[in-house]
């Protein structure tokens, strides 16, 4: 292990596509809500496209021409706009929306996941740290289930990653100085940014979150401390 | 069950005295450090005073006096006081007195605290709302370990208990209503301000919290939505 990774005490984790496969969990979702009701809509397609207008809703917040908005809200908000494009909207009622954008809370894990934090959890403190809200976080962790010890959101700063202040606000609720501090991600733009901020980051390969035809953080950009296939090779590598 | 207690959908809990047993744990933990390095003092009188000086440090922080000051660093700023009035401060190098605030992250649960906890948290999403900041308080949950879901703190809100912003900022991250969520804890002071917050609130007898001459909250103020002796007959009564 490289050295400076000893001083590790904290592992904090970006959650959607790095612990829990959000595209196949909603698409199967989804696809059974819409069989249930007699819907027909292209739910795969549907899905990419929430999942597209994430980062955009997020970046208004960021660049300040939306006030601060949870993730849920957000979620909601192009739910709506997506109904209305693919022909759906008025087979929705307030009731079967509110259970569709809900099933961001009940994402299921990646296989490895599950095991590898139970290893990890033994070791070094474990959290969340995504930009989903607290409330989602906490359903996601409870049901899921993520061990986890304590849930760590952009909400609790009212920054989206990857704003500094998301980061440093982890450390200093963490009580501990940013080498101390490794975040685990799947995503290199949200690992670059921590390790500006002086954090420890582990890549883990998610080649399929994006579906088949994803092109792209198929492997750790250079400066990284660490890149693994999964939890268990994390594990593996930090000794716990 | 009273009919709107149906309504409740997370249980928020403060620590201190009501999951765990500061004054033994610390009794403990104190004496056997006193008696490894040839230490005298009364340590049961040592840890009273430093619990005495624990809501008047917060006072000064919610007055305004104090700019804001975590748990940690108050327990440190009253710790070195009554070493110097204890006359055992020449025996404590900072390492040593690092080591004793640092108790305060190790505390040991009530007996019925965590089997309690396991049931309540098959029903209900499960959180601290306690003084403690953050990272004490991972610790704390880790350590005993207490069965969680989420760690609120005064931390994130930068207000300490009772004042109205931490009770309404932990039902705003819990994304739900007040009278969804209950408080949980041994201490009529914080119940009666979760209640006036529309809170839910269960009073648990802790008449050892302050030791054999404990005289206050012994029982539930009028008010008090549950009264309980422990956090079995919590989940008894309500259904969990």
């Amino acid at each position: 292990m490289n050295a400076d990774l000893r001083d590790v005490e904290a592992l904090v984790f970006d959650v959607f596509g790095t612990l829990v496969d959000w595209r196949t969990s909603l698409i199967d979702d989804l696809t059974a809500f819409g069989d249930a009701r007699g819907m027909r809509a292209d739910w795969p397609s549907f899905v990419d496209d929430w999942r597209g207008e994430y980062v955009p809703s997020m970046d208004r917040v960021r660049r300040g021409t939306l006030p601060w908005t949870t993730i849920d809200v957000l979620h909601r908000e192009s739910f709506d706009r997506l109904a209305q494009r693919y022909g759906i909207a008025g087979e929705l009622d307030g009731a079967a929306r509110a259970w569709c954008v809900d099933r961001w809370h009940r994402l299921r894990p990646w296989p490895d996941s599950v095991a590898g934090l139970e290893r990890l959890r033994r070791r070094f403190i474990l959290g969340t740290l995504s930009n989903g809200n607290v409330r989602l976080l906490t359903d996601l962790v409870k049901s899921a289930p993520l061990p986890m010890d304590v849930v760590l959101s952009a909400e609790l700063f009212r920054h989206y990653k990857p704003d500094a202040e998301v980061y440093r606000g982890a450390v200093a609720l963490l009580g501990t100085a940013p080498h101390r501090v490794m975040l685990v991600a799947a995503h290199n733009n949200d690992l670059n940014a921590a390790a500006r901020e002086g954090m420890r980051t582990a890549f883990v390969a998610r080649p399929a979150e994006y579906g088949p035809r994803q092109d792209r953080d198929l492997r750790a950009d250079a400066g990284i401390d660490v890149a693994v296939r999964d939890l268990g090779e994390l594990a593996d590598h930090l000794g716990a």
